[in-house]
């Protein structure tokens, strides 16, 4: 591949990334994304502000024995030195040191503004605070990046001077003087006539970082590589303050999939979904399922009208391969599909239907006939699967409910309490069931994994994740017609059912039972009928 | 303000955005949300496709009488006649006309593969079938927009025959024509030079239609605008197929803020917060707090460093003043931020506690401990008023409950039935009633008018008229936090109140007391305590 020198791909999921807001991260968390991190092929893992943040300090210590980077070196980040002292007397910039990282990017101000107002010296001592503390650490052995801070909106503001800045850190030694559009608000017109002009006028390696207040962190990136940076930063998922950084995977897919760049080692870009998702789990954070390149409905068809057009030529409606980035296409089963989509569906969920015309019919029918009642098979893989097996061969059945009743009273003083009673019939036996939950479904859910979790033991390895009401036609107040979409998973993969009804307390029982059938399908119990 | 036909701002939230994964508006639904648009200022709203989608026949139908829209126009969209056929003779093409909207968009192809492999016709066919289509829709008297679909990839495959459906389309009438990146595979740099090179070629009024597949939708929205485009087309929230359409908000905030354009009615902006939140509650779409100018995270800084300097200095720290998207800067360590949207709220109410400096704590406090807890106030004027009142001169109350409980229940062969226990004291009387209903809240609702119903018969004027759940901390399924909205009339205002709880039965009757409650004191009841 292309040498790694050449181009940087800059991560600041762990420093600027953290700085989300409700988002915290442990050192355990942080030591597992680099892992990921350094698996996706960036150039430079940026762990974190040692010194002024304990747990980054702890980090960069233990990363020294138990990180085994193979692509990424790891940077620590930090200020340049307080004004009116040495970089060598001040402790803030020893503890980068002492981080025994390859790589120190420090924040430096760039914008008169800044300088006057917010460090509150003079912009001689500013620029004396760069040379210092680059230089200082540039003798020390490491290799520096400067972050010009606010450098934008400084440039609109003094521009002499945030040139200055730039050549300062420069002929000190740094290596690469990142333009920061700190505030965000730039738009790419903006970045591509600044970067060509800093660039015209000093000549140094530049780097972009930018954020997402005008919603083109990505754009305003592209657009500094069109115009000659070399390095960008960004975070995974696109974590960060306010709007967030821009989002690192879009970044790289973008260049390499639209401009031909190579800027991660071979086969990495077909991780990325992977990465992308197993970040979101350690930074807790619910994928965004309209990310681009990387989330779930990324590459997501409402069939509709091109169904079969898809099939036969997906380039006409996608602009790339999903496979590139390690996803996968959709079609979506709609109201605005016909047979079309629920052969295409029922093959994507393995049953080949194509020779059976009237089962396809009878499908399609169910399928508008429910649509037009409230349910949506698009959000519900599960229940449309046990549908078409209902069509074609019967519908599996691990138990039979003859009836459930669920008691919700107040407490004084406390939360509201439920609790469910279930009867039903599976392995020949009537059982009768009470469960107790803090919510009619919670409630309800107990009670059915105690009726038949003898039976099926297997049931201790589903779990609900995913509990989502619409109250549909709603001006119709309290007498609506709900959906209920759930979510299980066996810990392995998970899916989605749908029950609809008047009742709310119904609609939900209907997914639950179709969440819990389709689960025991899944694990492979023989039906009962 | 500028002659809103110098530009236009193309909404199509109900048409392309309802393609989102998921999304399902119902007619009711989509009435609302085109109230809200208009409220913003767009100056189009496109409906739906009329005669393919049923429900868009009849939200075209319906808005007849029940829309009162101010400022934007309704826009029918639908596609160029079939092959082979005439406009005239062609029923897809009738329903258009039928809608009776001043505006018709038509979706054409422009791109030879899509022409030849999707439709299977001609080149000759396909202009013949715009130029038919156009014509016959302009001879009727309606206003037409083509949107040339896939028209970036087309320009690349056969530039010559992309442009000679622009020409075909602006030579039979049409008044503008949208390029449309309907695979959402460019970079704004792709979007300029294709922008303008037709501008150049067949000096057409140009639209611009994007998709965010590379993170770069309002980039080039924006990037059209600035080559010569003059009318884009985007959803609220940028909800839509895939990784979705261009944001609306995000967009003519940057024309506005960013380029000094006025697109919008004065003051309009203004109101982008408020009702971007209330198109994602009416989309059952949970906002995304990273959502560029509108997000609650948008102007959240995490105080740290700068806490003081925000204060004093604003513009050194954020790009624009969120106060131009009627947004609030929060800052996420003091409670500083809260204070001045409480005294702005009170007031917009009808108190003026500008004078207690104490009572403003206190009820800010209290809002900030509830929003922690789930409870959200900005589509809950009825419940901040109450807690308003309760922290100055203590809670109106009407009658005090001891308890309640509903039990639900299925029935063999029917809908489950629900019924409802409420123990309460009023008037100075202790009653114990039981209500029916076809759902556990629509029990509660019969049971609490008949226990109080005698009491005060106003409650007869009181209509529960919408009723929305939505779970909060989905990640945990059943044992999620439910947060309830509920809107009540009484025939000449309507309000709006809120409802928390672990069990989904107590944040619901939570919600219906408060709205009772408030409803009551709106009749000019006098409160019991």
């Amino acid at each position: 591949m292309t040498d790694p020198e050449q181009f940087h791909v800059y991560d600041t999921t762990l420093r600027d990334g953290a700085q989300q807001e409700g988002l915290s991260l442990s050192v355990q968390d942080k030591l597992a994304i680099a892992s990921h991190l350094d698996e996706l092929g960036v150039g430079f893992i940026e762990g974190g502000w040692p010194g002024a943040v304990p747990k980054d300090t702890e980090f960069f210590r233990r990363a020294r024995t138990e990180l085994n980077l193979k692509n990424a070196q790891l940077a620590a980040f930090g200020a340049t030195r307080k004004a009116g002292t040495t970089a060598a007397d001040d402790p803030q910039v020893r503890a980068l040191l002492d981080a025994e990282t390859p790589v120190v990017t420090l924040v430096a101000k760039s914008h008169v503004g800044h300088v006057e107002r917010a460090l509150r010296t003079t912009l001689d001592e500013n620029l004396a605070m760069i040379a210092d503390t680059v230089g200082f650490l540039v003798g020390n052995g490491r290799r520096v990046f400067v972050d010009a801070e606010h450098f934008f909106d400084g440039y609109r503001t003094n521009p002499a001077y945030a040139l200055q800045v730039v050549r300062t850190a420069t002929e000190a030694g740094a290596d690469v003087v990142v333009l920061c559009d700190t505030n965000g608000g730039m738009l790419p017109d903006d970045v591509t006539a600044t970067v060509r002009d800093v660039l015209a006028q000093t000549g140094a390696r530049l780097g972009m970082h930018a954020h997402n207040d005008t919603g083109c962190a990505v754009a305003n990136s592209v657009a500094a590589v069109d115009a000659g940076a070399t390095h960008v930063q960004g975070t995974v998922n696109g974590t960060g303050e306010r709007t967030g950084n821009a989002d690192l995977i879009t970044m790289v897919a973008n260049l390499e999939l639209k401009r031909g760049m190579t800027v991660l080692p071979d086969g990495a870009l077909q991780e990325a979904t992977r990465i992308a998702h197993a970040v979101s789990e350690l930074t807790n954070i619910v994928p965004y399922s309209r990310q681009p390149y990387v989330g779930a409905s990324a590459f997501a068809h409402k069939a509709g009208l091109h169904a079969s057009a898809i099939k036969v030529d997906p380039d006409l409606y996608q602009h790339t391969d999903p496979a590139h980035v390690g996803n996968d296409m959709r079609l979506l089963v709609s109201d605005m599909a016909g047979r079309a989509s629920v052969e295409l569906k029922s093959r994507e969920l393995g049953y080949d239907v194509s020779g059976d015309r009237e089962l396809v019919t009878r499908v399609t029918q169910r399928v508008k006939d429910l649509e037009a009642a409230g349910y949506t098979f698009e959000a519900a893989d599960a229940s449309f699967e046990l549908l078409l097996r209902e069509e074609a061969e019967g519908r599996p059945s691990y138990f039979d409910v003859e009836s459930w009743r669920v008691i919700t009273e107040s407490r004084p003083g406390g939360d509201a309490v439920s609790e469910a009673t279930v009867k039903l019939r599976a392995g020949g036996e009537r059982v009768v069931v009470t469960g107790e939950g803090n919510g009619p479904v919670n409630a309800l859910d107990h009670a059915l994994r105690t009726a038949i979790g003898a039976l099926y033991p297997e049931i201790d390895k589903l779990e609900l994740i995913d509990f989502r009401v619409r109250i549909l036609d709603a001006a119709h107040g309290t007498d609506a017609v709900t959906r209920v979409l759930v979510e299980m998973t066996d810990g392995k993969t998970s899916w989605e059912t749908v029950g609809v009804g008047a009742n709310i307390i119904e609609a939900s029982w209907e997914a639950l039972v179709d969440a819990v059938t389709y689960g025991l399908l899944r694990q492979g119990g023989a039906s009962i009928s």
